[in-house]
């Protein structure tokens, strides 16, 4: 058995995530099923995969990481192009490499790296509705980079936790959060160890709250250490989330690229 | 009667293009419908629509701008939030402003620019599918912008004019052709008096000949000199095509920006 690591990307607008769901669940298609149905095709065998992050539905990924064990003996190429011609529109893998067994997609990922991108247009752009979080306010990026800095480093986030949550822990670790304006943009990057269930979408719900002025900067820290999802600001949209990079250690050689928060980096 | 002039903004994908088509000759919606019917319901009659440019199927617009004639007392924003509930999703309405009874969207529009987005990524990135026009060959901007120098100014584009073309003459002016890298992207903005049927799409395709090495820089003006269709390129795909701008008198204050072709900026 050899095992690969192969990069995906996808427009999580027609999924209901990652995750497969019980038969019934879900009126779209889990991008698990979909991605072990192509690879499945090419390696004439059942295919399990796991992955780095379990996107949720309507969240898109530009760098999605997974791993999955294989007896078939395929040219790289074969993990790529193969495996597109049997995924539908929508999700196509990127890259594929061969790994020691010992490489693990999800445990072995030492930080991920999500960007959510905020529109402040008066009215939403239709080119861009399925791909962003918009507000009518105008947002101060200034302001967000200033209240984000609380976030910074080991903290009980149970103000931004999902009541569904099923970690064992509140306890994350946020190494870095950027704000840039991009034209009509306003790009978040957010890298941690690792996130609890919404987290960055219900961090990014507060944030807009202090970028538009309806929230002083002091209210950020307060919400965090209230560790009270009722303290906090509703959850933004999941079509302005993208899992943007997953780090692993060196060894593995794996063609991820670290990128700026650009809209010309969305690919 | 009071005239209107709006601006509007959709994704082309869902459209079957601008124009009204005959009942059941096309599976999608025409742009024009879906538009002149939301009016209708702020107006409260019937309501015709004049536009700059007539998109495609599949042919996005950031900057569209049309004129209708209304008897009804409406505040600006009616046009805009009031009809963009009533609109599908994909297509909005940016701006509305009251202008002179002398306004005419399409004979007065002195210019128009359209943006043609590409991609030359080893695959088709899933998030950009439907908004660009993609190959795996790497295109080198400067070789697009050598060969593109040769279309400026009065020339006859029958080379690159679709069969079904209905204008009188194939004789147009082309104002200026920028072509830029953004990232993954190489943005190609084309200003022109007017267009030919395809016309944007055909130079693409025989741009994109040139700028991947296929063809030599001197080719392009070779294949403007034949007049001869069966000279050039394919038609490229009209998902990376985009109606930008279009130019009226100033004496018209429209709120129409003219922005640098970037990919922030396709909104």
């Amino acid at each position: 058995m050899k095992r690969w690591a192969c990069g995906l990307s996808y427009d999580g607008t027609g999924f209901c995530g990652w995750q497969i769901q019980p038969a019934g669940a879900a009126p779209k298609p889990a991008l698990q099923n979909v991605v072990e149905a192509a690879l499945e095709k090419i390696a004439g065998h059942p295919v399990a995969t796991r992955c780095a992050g379990r996107t949720d539905a309507g969240v898109h990924a530009l760098q999605q990481v997974i791993q999955f064990d294989t007896g078939a003996e395929r040219p790289p190429n074969a993990w790529v192009r193969g495996v597109n011609t049997w995924l539908p529109p929508g999700v196509a893998v990127r890259w594929a490499v061969p790994v020691d067994s010992g490489f693990d997609a999800r445990f072995g990922a030492t930080a991920r790296t999500y960007w959510y991108a905020l529109l402040d247009t008066p009215v939403c752009p239709p080119l861009w509705r399925e791909r962003v979080g918009w507000t009518h306010r105008r947002l101060d990026p200034a302001r967000i980079s200033e209240a984000a800095a609380c976030l910074l480093g080991n903290h009980d986030f149970s103000a931004f936790r999902a009541s569904e949550c099923q970690a064992a822990s509140p306890v994350r670790t946020i190494e870095s959060i950027e704000v840039v304006r991009d034209g009509a943009f306003v790009l978040m990057a957010v890298t941690a160890n690792a996130f609890l269930h919404h987290m960055v979408r219900n961090l990014v719900g507060a944030l807009v709250y202090v970028g538009d002025g309806r929230r002083p900067v002091e209210w950020m820290a307060q919400v965090l250490a209230s560790r009270n999802r009722s303290f906090a600001a509703p959850t933004f949209a999941a079509s302005g989330l993208y899992l943007a990079s997953v780090r692993y250690d060196p060894q593995w050689q794996l063609p991820i690229a670290v990128r700026a928060p650009r809209v010309c980096e969305l690919v």
